[in-house]
């Protein structure tokens, strides 16, 4: 089997270094290209390119997937900010090139993304679910898009089950102690100097608790999952939205 | 939808007691008969039961699943003792009542399971996995067979996805702190007082882990288990070895 | 040494029968009285008692109090609704007898007792510090008292260390997952079926996290700290308000 | 108050630039002088230091350390190979300047040395107890050196409070599930990629548990331990081995 031929684009940032690093020593890749932000994507088209990891900016993300999409180059997406529109645009753009698939995946961490579907599987069996997700102080947000997320997924998940809503006998709260509620699912948001992003769900009914935990420590979390999206992504077509799609659950 | 009427047979035991209990508590169920060790398996022929649960003693099981399949009561066995003798005599009985299921599970505590299979899940996505069991200290044996049996199956995933060994630089190890080693998979084993049976499942890759916890604190732990088990177990025929086979994961 | 001779008050009830099994198994410990609702104290007195461990109800448990310090019996008191004006009449009455002790204790779990001390020793270390507690459902209040104390003690410990608020950049924050703010720490209160009760104290600083975790997960949990209590408790005279004054930390 | 004037030596490590940047940042601490391999030891000398902080290699410490100590300069040493015969020369010379203080640290983690702390107190109120460590998987010797020591300290102060063994009836552990055994204490270690430095270290009795884990994620973890211990250090004279001693437990 040929070695599957990769441009990092974006790989003067931190993230794109790191993929720099994860693509050359990941078994059956090859780095062909590395495109810092002067760089002309033009001269991608020489390279024979299998798959393009995008890491640049906002402002720059769109642009070039169009590019990268215009010739057939299958793109893995790490760039944050595709709202609706965007990826509406984007949907257009590949109805016209069947053979060509792009990965916009808001969240790289494997951990994270298998927490969140094994939260879902999970859900049915117990009386009790509660989420609590642990970041770093800087953080200006509470709780994470992923805890909210993942708070949503189980409450669709009981809901199909036919599930009651979680018992609570609560009364007495005058300051909040029991957080937020998303969907009938409590969820709350602890932050800790030292601590980069961690998700914990609790699972609980009469004698038995279940608990995932997913824990990220560095961006470094999130070459796994950009290696697993370069290898699969040319199987397949059109916008695939989130890592989970193609992860074998 | 008419309710599932259902049997314990072993009712006085500890589980059985408890069953009794599940069972008049859970909705769509309807208990029916509850049977000791001094009562005659024939006074359930006339109560017209859906589904019998079996919680006995390793000495009378065989012979009370056998009267329960050749009267066409489907069966959900909790009670030990199920060799492979025993399961192959089992399923020529089965062979002649084709429409009759029975379930064999050696855990019923749904969290445990669940940590199982997603723990093979997630098994292929991770550098290191390793397993640790917690239980009380009266336990005889180490480690615990869902332990061996987690990290038969992390192994099998593994292998299946072509990964390498796990990673292991150790060299000085005197005393043995790197613990049993199951088919390439290192399982430790704690025993503590206060614990009934815990386990936790380590997935470790670069600045990421994934950690999967399931405990039991008492037998009431396996009520939701044989409450689901006995819901949905006559939507099968013939032997049905592992509570797994009946969630919907 | 001869054994401490000891008498259970309320020996019918859930904790009195478990203290009495408790004591009768323990080394240097001798029972020698049981008495349910419906026995005099009187008999006590032909007894030759040493310690006498209170477990009985917020109605009784002050003049069975005030009977055994008028006949100088030492006692370990279990049963709530003690007040700052009971706790004050028993001061008054401890101090017309020099000799005898009475212990007063909220919660006799060691553990969180352990944990309670440990958070507080630990404060000064780090920047950032929460506490989350678990309960069962069934629980009307929130945050438990234990953790409402912990968060105490944790930022009286920061303040004497002369440490800044805990640092946190939260802006946007709609449904409060950030919890309650407890002296300027933040509580966060889980609910979940089949736990008991359970406290998480998270310490952490760059690089570095310190986690310390009590769990009870029944009554027998409290066994262990009346027969410490019980050991110890002729040592000491007057009122001891809490079993953490008894251990040696 | 002055500022406490610090020198870094084996300030181009790792270790030394994250010092440097910690120095810099902490209040009360004025940065006065950064020496790197090439530089001379001399050059501090017009330099009014009060404490210097020796992060060099095993090769150089220990003439390093004369040098300061005859110099009548403070000295906080995290260059490790301190063996015997070093510590015993350092105690001679020390001797012979009664104002100066060196302090030696395997740890300096402050989680990891109050966990140990911890364990310590906690260990006589328990009947089991096991330490687990987890670290990276490029590690040549298991357990650690610091889940050793926590094990030998549990095993002493349980031996001190006259405790029996723990109770223990495993018979069957044909691969060594139950880990090495440390003076009676259980000793567990998983080799984990994307983990640094960890410590569990489990407390049970009937009902209860309590758990101490402390977790370091980088050399950044050592930061807060060596700008305590430079803070610290003045209030002392002699051989100081072991952070511990610095901290107010």
């Amino acid at each position: 089997m040929n070695a599957i031929r990769v441009a990092v684009i974006g790989a003067q940032g931190r993230m794109g270094a790191q993929a720099v690093d994860a693509i050359t020593e990941a078994e059956g890749l090859e780095l062909v290209a590395t495109l810092g932000s002067s760089d002309s994507l033009e001269s991608l088209l020489e390279k024979n390119v299998d798959v393009a990891v995008e890491l640049t900016v906002p402002a720059s993300t769109e642009t070039n997937v169009a590019f990268l999409v215009d010739h057939d180059i299958d793109t893995v997406v790490g760039t944050t900010g595709w709202d609706a529109d965007k990826l509406s645009g984007l949907k257009e753009l590949l109805a016209e090139h069947a053979d060509t698939a792009v990965l916009i995946a808001p969240n790289f961490s494997i951990g994270a993304v298998l927490a969140m579907r094994f939260a879902e599987l999970a859900a049915p069996y117990f009386d009790s679910a509660e989420v609590v997700e642990i970041h770093h102080p800087r953080k200006l947000d509470a709780p994470s898009g992923t805890a909210n997320h993942t708070a949503q997924r189980i409450a669709a998940a009981r809901n199909d089950a036919g599930l009651p809503p979680v018992p609570d006998a609560t009364e007495i709260d005058p300051h909040g102690a029991r957080g937020a509620v998303v969907d009938g699912i409590h969820v709350h948001a602890i932050r800790q100097q030292g601590m980069t992003a961690s998700e914990e769900i609790h699972f609980g009914s009469s004698g038995e608790a279940l608990t995932i935990r997913t824990d990220s420590h560095s961006t470094s979390a999130f070459m796994p999952g950009i290696v697993t999206a370069v290898r699969s992504i040319s199987d397949y077509t059109g916008l695939v939205h989130g890592l989970e799609n193609l992860l074998d659950l």
